[in-house]
């Protein structure tokens, strides 16, 4: 859609998250990945040496030899950074790159509960982007910040968003199997999970907790008024490299059966699909009948793994309905949301 | 207690729960091991030769050259046979040797759910075994069947019972992670469980559903009356070996406090822990402060295998409580709940 | 190159390398996939009721519908099939389908090592396919068999050949760390590869160190007169779900110095790269300096998964040279190697 | 044997090694642990707060409550010190400590090729112990360093010495498949062996090629004549938590045939045996005849940990003989072959 290329920076690209982000700009139609930045240790260093490269696919032609450069606004010239830098750092860089007329779209953690910032699941809350205008005033200039969610909290989000809307969520119970790469690298020692599964993530309870709620808020005028339904969550690591299985159980307003929740679910469309963004699955909630998906390893790429996959879904003897979702969590859980946020702020003309 | 050793079968040997019966029997102070039988297949060999051993510790003495035995109460002699027979095979064989006049205890799900037949955890519902007074004149003898829970409701009733007592249970929602050897040997295919969890174990999900409403029921004179909270349950495979982890979220009538639940949980004792019964752990349920714990490689050992571990307690923003709980599948779960079981026959004075 | 789109048959359609045989088949330039067959068992259902679906990758279109026919050629029309039946009944069903007037892919072992039987690897010995007219006068008509070797030589003859070739090999000493898929579906319990490795696969330490010398075998006049050097094989199944590792140490008449062999490794090339075929990778060995790789999860789909990776190359203390080879086991080594084979006896005309 | 407990101390008592001496120590009838010792980090903390015991037993009683002191001999008063300090510091720590005249058990790698410190597995070379005297002229007093070898020499060494006594070794070529425990705690990262094995391991190819040869060496008045036989190693790392499995191929000047190999493996017998030592195993080499082990999991306990299991013994097609050898790695292959090796110095009289 836009007219020619946009700059792009990715800020944290020696990170896992980082390259998955570098990964998916190659060949973007409509962004350029210019530079890249990352830490003092790695900056003035070739991309190519500052950190081996983790995934299965090559790094893309030209970016090892970009020279990293470090996380301030002054050695970066793009207009658009995506940050995937660590929540040790990240709050102060990317409100410097705010600040210096920057439009920031982070993956960290640091901004998300702040009042101005939308944290956004671009099918589920993309009016919240309206927020933007507010924070402009505070950064005083063109720049502000736009959040990603957790990697559980997208996929838990973009299931429970299509039945909240239907019928009213009352309240949710969800307890995640997470993959290793949502720690990052080196993240979860391989002592911790060879014949073993960890019922603890640092932070993580929270954020499943409280994100949904403010991505399920009403925008009324420029203040979010939060979704009143609690969360209950639970978190386990396990032996999985990627995909981030939920076990989900929820009462709604009205009384939902299963067949109605995933004629919801599947029929499911927002923004970005109506907008065909570059990243945009056709598809955001694909419902499998077999009764033993969604399963990590056969299902995390669904839509590119941008998609989340929806089965086992029955009555609830407790609640209303009890079911399963799966997300990808480094891709729609983080570089492929994040980007797919950027792209909706170029589709929305917000780019600074 | 008893004044000699009394002679006990095994029934399915060669399984990996038989095997586990077969080492806690060596050298237990009140059972003598004197016969195995296995299916057609097996019968007539030598145990050595019947099936490989997969236990780490290496088979008792004297039993590899024991020779394998139809199920059949003709080719058996001793009064209790410990039964670890699949299910497809489980059911006419038991009633033949409880028509026959034997006592049976079984691992099978096939008459757990029967009126007459005990579903014992013998910390929780020990008087159930009274029912087989009952049970024998439909048999027409002095022979019976008391039956173990399913592998993964041991652990959940265990931990249930001293709160359901303290302030009774209004429902509760379960999310299992269960090993592998649950499946028996070979059980799950080695390619779907590396870098994978499956979200789904035939038949267990009911068993979970309702098991516990059976095992908590009142005793009414010489019938159950099935306690009336409902229980939802939503099972996962993991690649790990032995121990189940359940997540647990549950409300009861009045309304608990964390502090209060674990004083309940790690004070609870039981019949098995007053008579001091060989295979009874001395604590029943262990509590651990450590908020990475209960993990299956750390904790399934606890009691020597027999102990279910709780921890992460906290408040529920749902219902009332949150919590984890480990136990080891096939030693309490199976082959030690199994033991610990004939053993209450026998404090009990039952044994024909 | 063939004007129009060649018919082809999948016998043992419904295993894991039947799978990958499928997938590999949709959207084939030369072949269009328009006969599954399979077991009794599964025979006259539809396919996608048959057996479930194992790859990452969703069936190809159309496949799910196709009604599975017996391993008959009296039920199968096509000319050229592609078999990856199981051992214990490809012997007689690839027999009779030769002798039916088909030309026959296999990638079973049972007629590997015939005399008349070429055993191939497409960019090593090509040359070897002229057995077929020998072979076709034994079965009396224009049928034949060529055959795919087992799934580790075929990564170890690809890197040997060019060594071979420059210098002669002497002694060949390989000990292999093998994929879980390498013993199809359900194969490998997994309980024996959580936490564990076993040293063994029924057949494996044979057909390693007798197929290779038949690869490399010279063809003289209608007689392959075998290599002479010694392998010798150890083996080990290791929890990898794709993609065999095996380290080598080798000895050749000529001693190498490191980077000749790797130049030699990594400028080979065969007859399916002269002619383009449509599965072979534009380069059949490719070589990687970094001293961690290669490692299965990185580099098994190198070349599309039709690329042995060469990682680790040092002059041994013991022979000449040391070093470290993998190849994708049910793409190059199973799959995608029978369809290479399959396009080569099509680029030289032997179809019948 | 000695009359009354011998105090000493842990260097390095909060890693992985360290817990395991900490709970070798337990209950020892020789030794009596008093101090622990650990880096600034840890040093003033009680033991129990500086780092979580990461062990499937519990800690010893008593020991959470010690003080954790610095490595330092002014800090520490024991005469015997084990140490599994890193070796970024072990190597100056253990000379402060030598020089202070405190006898030093070491299982880092810095001086274990010095030329007057002995590299010892008490069953093969219990003799070079005899260096010490020289080596205590250059600390200037009663003090002195005895080394443990690398955890992969161990095993090796151990089986292969009893073949170098009765044949003589002439070349070694050995594949390792290593556990992730042999890199310590937080070590690999999950990310890496997950679906995944990675042939590299840091400095181990080296150690394996040259410690066997210290080891076997031949002592010569106070010097030693490195045993002449060339070891080529290649190594990989296996999602594995203990036990070290090595794949062996060698050539013997006098050409054995495996059961011969078999007999001397399985009878030999060292000074720990002879003298009864409290960490030494019965028999230090097991045999099995089970052609699919050893295996890790089922074999690494054999001995408590102490003993290798040989396997799959057969003739190499190549050298003379190619088998399988299986050692514990923290156990036998550190804390309980340093705890082994302070006993063999206590029986040989040789502490300050």
């Amino acid at each position: 859609m836009p007219t020619k290329q946009i700059p792009v920076a990715v800020l944290g690209a020696t990170g896992l998250v980082g390259q998955r982000l570098i990964a998916a700009l190659d060949g973007h139609p409509w962004f350029e990945l210019t530079e890249v930045a990352a830490s003092e240790r790695s900056a003035g260093k070739e991309y190519g040496q500052a950190a081996p490269w983790r995934l299965e696919t090559p790094p893309p032609e030209g970016v090892a030899g970009l020279v990293v450069r470090g996380c301030d606004p002054d050695e970066v010239s793009a207009p658009l950074v995506f940050s995937a830098l660590d929540a040790t750092v990240a709050g102060d860089a990317e409100l410097a790159f705010a600040r210096a007329g920057r439009a920031v779209v982070s993956n960290a953690r640091n901004h998300r509960m702040a009042e101005d910032v939308p944290l956004v699941v671009p099918e589920v809350n993309p009016e919240h982007l309206e927020l933007v205008a507010r924070q402009k005033t505070r950064h005083g200039g063109k720049g502000f910040i736009v959040t990603n969610p957790n990697c559980s909290t997208i996929g838990l989000t973009l299931v429970l968003a299509p039945l909240h809307r239907l019928a009213g969520l009352e309240r949710v119970i969800v307890t995640t199997l997470q993959a290793a790469s949502g720690a990052g690298y080196p993240g979860v020692p391989s002592l911790d999970l060879i014949d073993n599964v960890v019922p603890h993530i640092g932070g993580e309870v929270d954020k499943i907790e409280s994100e949904p709620r403010k991505i399920l808020a009403q925008l009324d005028g420029d203040t979010l008024r939060e979704a009143s339904f609690p969360v209950s969550a639970e978190v386990h690591r396990v032996p999985v490299r990627d995909g981030h299985l939920l076990s989900i159980a929820l009462e709604t307003r009205r009384s939902l059966d299963p067949e109605e929740a995933l004629e919801a679910l599947s029929s499911f469309r927002g923004e970005p699909q109506e907008r065909a963004l570059p990243t945009a699955p056709e598809q955001p909630i694909l419902v499998t009948k077999d009764e033993t998906r969604p399963q990590p390893r056969l299902d995390r790429m669904a839509g590119g793994g941008m998609s989340a996959v929806v089965g086992r879904m029955r009555r609830c003897p407790v609640l209303d309905l009890r079911f399963e979702a799966l997300s990808h969590n480094t891709l729609r859980g983080a570089a492929g949301g994040t980007l797919l946020l950027g792209e909706l702020l170029v589709a929305r003309g917000l780019l600074p």
